[in-house]
């Protein structure tokens, strides 16, 4: 029945084995980064308690979360007025009790709370694992995806961040090989705070933010829409793009003394333009935020960045609630960010923990899959599949070959010989070739008389007469 | 507030970093072994449509899907006879339309499906991800567990079962490092059959097997309980136990020819039970069932097994329905199964492609986990974590320090300074203690004047005194 034929949710998708390949060796990239920094591993489980995960991101958030069916008579618990009203909303709580996690930051949030005890602060974590989000799927958002996170709690040092950074030039160093653009924004929630503060608009401050987090997108003409919605003065507004405008160097050089830049040295990572701003903020909490970046900033221009592009964003604020201090993004052109992060000073407030300071990052493996191939960045996985087939002429033949394709595997080479008894050689053939195997012995009457195996290598076509000994000492070369 | 403590659903839990440690040990040993044998790695979607899941298994697997709230006003398309009712089985279907996946071998049925025309079969494929069962949690079972498959689609060949025990040898040859005795008991469906033929019960087969599965666990009085429920003759019931106790050697022995065993030889893999098994049923399948395993167990004892038991046991079945060959179970003392898998011939059938025969086997990660636990079996995992610590003594000291740490990274060694200045050296040695990093270094102001850092080796308590270089080929040693 053609009704049978079967699909997959939409948004979620399979991982064939070159996927795999690609998909693990990203992975065990950022794994053996975050490893070089003394971050450890953990897991938590998909499914979580929906109360964990509810609030913790906002209304929006909320309904991004999939939620668990109850197991067995799920109704019986139900709320009569509720089901008669056909109430969605106050039903959910009653018949799903558990939901899958939407993120890997609140897992680890309630984890460290019901670890406390057996943790050592600092505690420097790394997660790799699938989130799940009832997103609109499109091009490049997925509805199950992996994100890669790293988190250090317990401590308000600015080194962590220095090393995120660094971990961010490492792994796309390694993983870009110096052959595509890629850049770090910067931005410190206290900034934002203290611009906001400086307009005399500390009230609005969540919605002015969530406007000007979309800059990148609508333009100062957007923006300003927003703004006057909000009913701030248009002289405000002005304000505050002189404010945030510092976002190019050159436009301060402008206004200011131009001997300035120079003398402060370090343009490409706006240092000048924060000192700038710090003389024109009247804020405490925006100073506060000038001086955090600043100490990040210099510790990476002394310690050198590979490849990275580092810069000061004013109006990066993604979006997240929770972050307090410093805010990271990284971007590819053309890309949505295949990184971003930041500073967090109460996520393990919500589950009783207080005053417990974090930073961490994420990255995005499918969006990451996706740049790498876009641009032809992935090596060739060899050695990774079956490396020699034994091809299979017949009983009296596969009784010769068994000891000796065990004798490979013993050696921990990947081999295999074709299972089925009298398949044709061209089919034997095509297999070896779809699946890219290097080497193909061939065994028939003359080779076991001789005990020399015929060998062929499947990408010169050369054939050569090897004993299993031989041939082994050719395969560890 | 106490009432926000968290905790997690039942039947789940989190892994700490040793437990991952532990954990990865066993997918990495699994996974090597399963390259060397051929099979490719691909990976499902945690979430697949209902429609995909629910049938395969039967009634009761069905139960033990946990189902995925249609996301949205999940009630508008609800049937308001079933909500009145409060008939939640009926509800069910409108109300969740996703599901997560119970094991990995329903997703494989459906991969292959969608993508056969991609597929070079046969194909060896293996899987390695969490699977969610709404069961019961008991000790040694959980909602959330790993399964770790391997399966080979698309070919008869008997080699393949022959593959499959080697790896489970291979495996547990290698984890278990010859110090755990475990059995891998092997059985054919169709011998079940034909033993069920030749007492003339067919129609009842069944009831029959799902009885004499149980016989492990409530013996043979409690299985005569349960035939006589299902009316089987006790003339029956006798000729059945005749030849089901063929389990025994020494059983057979006493009511034939007690030269037959040694004339067989081979009696520790039970060829010998099989070949008087053979001359006293009175069926085709069974026949067939026996020589299938015969060819199994002669091409095992000719590769020889490292350290496996390989057991014949006439009265496996494992339950599922979908076995239609041979049927395998891997067993240590007082542990439930730790292994398992099987030949099916129709497991695509259900999704539109018939006639294509699988065989595979599903290692239980978590149970492997608690077996190598209780006895001690895993290794020390020396070089995972952090091997260097630095000391912050304060900011000029963290100044000096910064550049060192970063060229032990950039020869991929694993390090960190403590993030936080001035904190006190006591509670940063018990950091680098509880976190088991090997190496501290200690860097005042003599060493600052002398390049020359103070390292403390933590296991032996020993000092010396390295230039960051000779520490470097120190730690490459």
């Amino acid at each position: 029945m053609s009704s049978n034929r079967p699909s997959l949710p939409k948004g979620t998708r399979d991982f064939s084995p070159i996927e795999m390949a690609r998909r693990n060796y990203i992975f065990d990239t950022i794994k053996k980064v975050y490893k070089k920094y003394g971050f450890q591993q953990i897991e938590t489980p998909a499914m979580e308690n929906l109360s964990t995960l509810v609030g913790t991101g906002g209304d929006e958030s909320d309904k991004l979360i999939f939620k668990i069916l109850n197991s067995g008579d799920f109704l019986a618990k139900a709320d009569e007025k509720a089901l008669q009203e056909k109430n969605a909303n106050g039903l959910t709580k009653l018949i799903a009790e558990k939901a899958l996690h939407y993120d890997l930051t609140v897992p680890f949030a309630r984890y460290v709370v019901q670890n406390q005890n057996e943790i050592t602060f600092p505690f420097r974590r790394f997660q790799i694992q699938p989130v799940w989000r009832a997103d609109r799927p499109q091009r490049g958002r997925y509805r199950e995806f992996y994100q890669c996170d790293a988190d250090i709690i317990g401590s308000d040092s600015l080194l962590n961040e220095v090393d995120l950074i660094k971990i961010i030039d490492d792994v796309f160093s390694e993983l870009f090989q110096g052959k595509l653009n890629y850049t770090v924004s910067v931005n410190n929630r206290k900034i934002l705070q203290g611009i906001v503060e400086s307009i005399g608009e500390t009230d609005k401050f969540e919605q002015i933010i969530v406007a000007i987090d979309k800059y990148d997108k609508i333009g100062e003409e957007g923006v300003t829409k927003e703004l006057e919605k909000l009913k701030i003065t248009s002289r405000s507004i002005d304000e505050l793009y002189v404010l945030l405008k510092l976002r190019e160097a050159r436009d301060i050089v402008a206004i200011e003394d131009k001997d300035d830049v120079e003398k402060i040295g370090m343009p490409q990572y706006g240092i000048n333009q924060l000192e700038i701003l710090e003389r024109n903020i009247n804020s405490i909490n925006g100073v506060r935020g000038i001086e955090e970046l600043e100490s990040i900033f210099r510790n990476l221009d002394k310690l050198e960045l590979k490849t990275a592009n580092l810069k000061l964003d004013l109006t990066l604020a993604r979006g997240l609630g929770y972050y307090t201090g410093t805010i990271i993004e990284v971007k590819v052109d053309n890309f949505p960010s295949i990184c971003g992060g930041g500073r967090y000073d109460d996520l393990t407030g919500k589950f009783g923990l207080k005053d417990v300071s974090g930073v961490g990052i994420s990255f995005g493996a499918d969006r990451i899959y996706d740049v790498l191939l876009d641009n032809n960045l992935y090596p060739k996985f060899e050695g990774d599949s079956t490396q020699v087939l034994f091809v299979n002429f017949g009983e009296k033949e596969q009784d010769y070959c068994l000891p000796l394709l065990f004798q490979l595997r013993d050696e921990d080479i990947n081999a295999e010989i074709y299972p089925d008894v009298g398949a044709k050689l061209k089919k034997q053939m095509t297999f070896a070739n779809n699946k890219n195997i290097n080497y193909v012995v061939l065994v028939g009457s003359d080779e076991m008389n001789s005990g020399k195996l015929t060998v062929k290598n499947m990408q010169t076509g050369e054939q050569h007469a090897f004993t299993i000994e031989e041939l082994i000492q050719e395969l560890k070369k």
